[in-house]
């Protein structure tokens, strides 16, 4: 394996000469990248964030590229030592190694040319080594002629991207499942804890805590069940389209070759797009999937705003439930722990609906055959993917998990409940309930002893009426006895 | 029928007097709506348009409303008369009767409460008319007791707004398909139509004006596919769950009751949610359809600034085809016609991804059992709905259709064009190729006549490879004759 | 004074014949509008409200088109008969005379140049009746030839979308000024209840609600600074630019001249752009206006959340306020009673940041001389602005005058407060005060009772630390007795 | 100065233990953060992105710890020689040392408490070892009580904040003006090149490619007073309001002090808000910088947009103005040069208006007393800042210098456009020049010999009306020879 270490200033002195459209240019001798890349590197010094940031996209730039060279054999328009030669790069590439030469700026124009053009040149120097030649010495095997034969970086790109997006994706569903099953165990252990609901943040009726830890791991999964779904679409490719979509200097059996082999490798099922013109310039999945990982994030941060809120105190808010402390919260007020994991959950929530914007602008930028902005599309995706799979990781193990519920107060404040009222309505009537519910607010009187003093309901019915069994869950009406 | 006109200033003068928890107020005697309505338009003097300008959801409101009045007559809850003269009433409001009534303002506090208890209100005078008593006296319908019984507003209103979606998505479908149509109608028309085809904006390989046209069509098919999807998330409702999803006050077999009902009266699958306390608080269906159409919008816009590009012109532009001209386009310009209709539909589309979110801030911002701000959401969605309803079928019959092509111009763009090198990559290499590209250019040769005179290859070859039927879809290589 | 009710179906049936570059067009005979605005009805019916819906845009038209007809009397391009009679349709206009004759949808194609045909007609026809004439005889006087000389859509509409922007703008800083003092008048009155802040939802240290509300205050006083710093930008307009700002077929003295005759009309000080062809396509002030905008939204919106945390209870919250009731809270909880108004301010806040986006998508899609999209971004800004007025004063009136605090609760959480510990910092130094904040916080002990009990402290000189008047404000050390 | 090399992993085994309120941890022995900085580091294991990834946040920090130090000592709470090592650690922390030693996620929970924590410690270690003492001899000097002293996060974060934006955005401002100046020579040298301006992509009346360059010039430098203006409003902060406003445990004098040395210490003049309570929690200034982000984006946008369109071509576009090629375009089409800096500089924008939304959700999220969001807004504004700085000199650089005309082409589009009507309007009326304009425009003849063969005007005249100086500019009108 090549050692792939950043050149040392010395090396930096030993240069090869690579040339083209605009003339000569040096290149580190050691470097796998070309000229195209020193090119990109030089234009887009704008993030200081390289490609290899994602290591995903990475992975399926070199997918693609085997699974061109695969099908380019396959068709005979590429020698078998050459294909051989590409294909083990691309297995290098894939496993880890290599990384570092993709070095292009995450943000970059060209609509993916950059990074394309990275990938070819990274391919084609390790596929001459291996071949035993020199770096550089292209006659042998070319970046273009051969590593991107039969493609163009406008159905290359789109498609190393959907591919990234699902390997990403499959983490994001994995931690997804994490979380939730956090949830659920909470709610299990709550089960039978009795508190008020609120509803527009007032007092409404009893419910357990279990039922309310119960939702969030429900939401959970329903956003998982929309997250694989938006990861299905991405299953179209446009690969076989060329510049744009029209196949131009594709072989007509290109696209279905070259997306089986991509297939095999990934052991992802891709299929080829209906209509390769459209499938070039559409950023319909991108938008789909960046709407549902809003959709997550808008969730996810409700869901932290609860726990935040449950949880504050401890002596002058609800102190429903104690969140586990991770670290002292402030440098100047003693004692204090502050729900950190929940806010930083949240931050990520309002990162990903920003980046769902930066994608919303780009996808609608597009003009006729391509959409030039799709880097910073992938960039966004990449970013909201990975930050919500730490945040759903580090919110269960950090916070939810350790979460323990103030049993007594949640008890105490049921008791003293005027919401207790509504569940009244059936047997006294809404105006009636009203009645008592404003005594109780005013005296300060709780609503169970304001109903047998006025005689409404015996004791018998009243207990029965507001038995916790009765409360939390649907039940027939309770019959005078 | 009920009149129903707005009560004139003499008529307003004679009141009826309503109660609630505030005390006794005045309403105009001949109103349907009652007490809580009048304080609810009296709270919210926000925009000035009433819930009556979203028929769809006064209309699934009265679904609603007769669901629930069937069920709770079936569970033995409510009695026959009045059940029936409930079902009456709210047949008439679903056949476009009383709209007038629903007077709160599309944003209200509340969670939907305001919305909810105009309905009860409105229901219940109008029964109680066609059971003969006069409106107001409740001691023989009462508005919360009879009309919403069984129900909260927090199942009611989320119930009545995921059907009022489907109803209006309903209506969307049916014009993304005309606009669908009238694209795909255009590109059989010009099937045969050559024309370069641009990436970056820069000239790029040729296609046929057909194909271009095929992909906006196809985009509709997709995305109709995306929002059908997204219907479908809407199917499922927390009847019965009333106030928190636990379903206090409810009888047990309410919600798949009510749930069948509503069915029946829509003829819409609709089914009870799995967990009534998650439903209760969950906002995303909506965020999801929000993000569909929001998808949906980006690509109309998407296309819509491509028709503007092509039709630039008509001397100092791209001139490629022409939009009819449906009115004058300047003040000041003589004869100046411009693309006033795809204008309108990029503006659309700018109004729907602001829609989106105020949509994602209002679904992030609900608290523990409820989201309080459904009534914005419900807002939003149904204003995207129905501009993008119109933008469609403004942009179909107004502009699409009467779309023509210059089809000489575009002939000799593809004639003289230097993307026409790329077409010889895979028969003089990519390197050789660019060299003829940029000696086209700086000297203002034809790609064709430069490849003949440096003998690159025969005139019949040559004119094979650029054959149209060869440029513009995938084709085996020319080989040498 | 012409009566101008809308047309009844009678009078429909008379029609004028008027003519355009698409021909003959039937237009009612008693419309003040012409042809160019029938057309624009037809091809734009995309929302229903019409641009009368905005009468601070309708208002601001008839200033510019009276502006220009002054200017160019003066500069001898008009005639003194002509000028007159436009002035006097402009002043019956401008004291909101013939308002239902803007028809035009507010979502419209062609960069506003509907909308000012739909100005240029009215005032034409009505300037016609004051002449004598029959509505339509142009040939007396001309829609584009008298009430339009020298100027295009694209001066013309961008001034008067400014104009209409500081009308409104100027009802929002008042509507903002009578919060503000409403704020101003609770922080005094409730100047002396010290509560326990909070920061991260979890207890911090003493403050006043004087304070807490103090800040609401100080918050829309810097809001409104905000606001007029925006408005000044309104002020620079490119009138006299004509079609792309440099100003052809207009008079070299016009624009000066024009923009003394506004700055005379309204009492703005106007001023002419340094660059015509940057201010004609420039949207800077509008993004700016909008950013201001949502910068109140979002602030406006935290602090309703603040008051519905506060006031969140009865019981089982916080309840350190009470928020006045408005109306009954719920369909099926008795007695309930929600915060209404805070949390319809917070939709308002929703939209007005959706809103803010789509002005931005707008923004950013104008192209080369001209932003085609303007009217979306007018109809944007000018629903912001008249939603956060309605906003404004209803918070006022119907929350914020009204609140009560509960002042023993607040004393007691005050009394019992771990926070106290930070108040021992300087004295015990911030290892030992989060012992001591640790030992509360796990036996339920008071920190007064602990510093005692461990000696750490005299009960004097702790009893003058924790002093109300030491613990709100900076202070000096208190030394040891 | 110290090697603050990251430690060997050898050296990872040599620890030291610190203790905090959760209990011992081990910290590595060569670190100068301490125990709170390493429970942060795993707490928040986010983007992977530490906060020394922006330098100005770090250079901030220090400048606050020691205009707070310098206070301290002149205040007579910290002693000289304490007071004098922190400075002398804080001033080799400015100069750029020690920055690897920021090690917390650029996302974290707590308000910013990390990044605070993370400072006191670096400072309070070099401080030590300045003093001769070992790191984590905090007897001698410590994190909290000493460097801490009289501070909060929640004053000094968001200080250090504001000071951070201030550096980044006079750099930005710096490279606006590059741009500027780029544009503003384009504009020089192409002030006598004419052209068709367009309106809505439809060619409009002639200008000069001067005109066209001028106006982004003059955006540019509106923005730059706008950007100014949002940062004097950065200029005001909340040192000494400690933690929530009210300046417990703050000497009296604190604030001025402390904000003077600040003043000294950074040469900028910062003022003490009026009310810290509301300062504490206010977010107002960064939305209002974020806001003016957006602007500065969106225009940039627009403007990339127009120089990727003017340049569209070579040979099927407008092709009115050459951008200098800087890499091969495409990796399949030979010669093809794409604008990828244009779309490079969109890309940025796109991004910062999804950080604007960002921006949005974190500030409309603050809570009572404090904003625990601040984290992301800085990160947020900190990225923008960078990136469009990068993206102006970019462009500046690499495309906008370079820029060059096709000076016949754009001679040849006037001669021949039908735009050239607008001119007659004047001379011949609204009416006959739209019936010459669609005379020219069906027959394909030029306005010029219509106008003739119809003897609307004389030669002499029309060519004077239509000479260059005259279209371009405003004049009195041409009359008749």
């Amino acid at each position: 394996m090549p050692a792939s270490a950043p050149a040392s200033p010395l090396d930096q002195q030993l240069v090869r000469t690579e040339h083209d459209l605009l003339g000569d240019r040096d290149v580190p001798a050691d470097a796998y990248y070309g000229v195209h890349t020193v090119r990109a590197v030089e234009n887009f010094p704008i993030t200081g964030t390289p490609v290899s940031a994602h290591p995903d996209l990475v992975v399926a730039l070199a997918a693609v590229k085997e699974a061109a060279a695969r099908a380019n054999q396959e068709l005979g328009l590429l020698d078998a030592h050459k294909a051989d030669a590409i294909v083990r790069a691309c297995a290098e590439i894939r496993a880890g190694h290599l990384h570092d030469q993709f070095v292009v700026d995450v943000i970059q124009g060209g609509a993916g040319t950059s990074t394309n053009m990275n990938a070819n040149e990274v391919v084609a120097n390790r596929a001459l080594e291996l071949l035993g030649h020199a770096k550089g010495a292209y006659e042998h095997l070319h970046p273009l002629e051969d590593v991107n034969a039969g493609q163009s970086t406008n159905d290359v790109y789109p498609t190393a991207v959907r591919l990234s997006l699902q390997l990403a994706a499959a983490r994001l569903l994995e931690a997804m499942e994490v979380l939730r099953a956090a949830f659920a165990e909470k709610a299990a252990e709550f089960a039978d804890v009795l508190k008020m609901g609120r509803t527009q943040l007032q007092d409404a009726v009893p419910m357990t805590l279990g039922q309310e830890f119960a939702a969030y791991a429900v939401m959970l999964d329903e956003d998982r069940a929309r997250l694989a779904e938006a990861c299905a679409l991405l299953r179209e490719i446009n690969l076989g389209g060329t510049a744009i979509g029209t196949g131009l200097n594709a072989h007509p059996r290109y696209p279905a070759t070259a997306c089986g082999h991509l297939s095999t490798i990934t052991g992802i099922p891709f299929a080829v797009a209906g209509d390769l013109v459209e499938a070039t310039q559409d950023m319909g999945a991108f938008v789909q999937l960046s709407g549902v990982l809003k959709r997550i994030a808008v969730k996810l941060s409700k869901t932290c705003n609860d726990l935040r809120l449950l949880s504050c105190g401890p002596r002058a808010g609800l102190a429903e439930i104690n969140l586990p402390p991770v670290q002292a919260g402030s440098s100047i007020m003693p004692g204090k722990v502050n729900p950190v994991i929940p806010e930083v959950v949240n931050q990520i929530a309002f990162e990903v609906v920003g980046n769902d914007v930066t994608v919303t602008f780009a996808a609608e930028s597009g003009q006729l055959q391509l959409n030039a902005f799709e880097p910073v599309i992938a960039h966004s995706l990449l970013k909201s993917l990975a930050h919500l799979r730490a945040g759903c990781l580090t919110l269960a193990e950090r916070c939810v998990s350790g979460i323990t519920a103030n049993r007594e107060h949640l008890a105490a404040l049921v008791a003293q409940s005027i919401g207790l009222a509504t569940a009244l309505n059936p047997y006294i009537g809404y105006e009636r309930a009203t009645a008592v519910a404003q005594e109780a607010l005013t005296t300060g009187a709780s609503v169970h002893d304001l109903v047998l003093a006025k005689g409404l309901l015996t004791k018998e019915r009243l207990d029965e009426i507001l038995h916790p069994d009765n409360l939390a869950r649907p039940h027939t009406r309770v019959t005078a006895s």
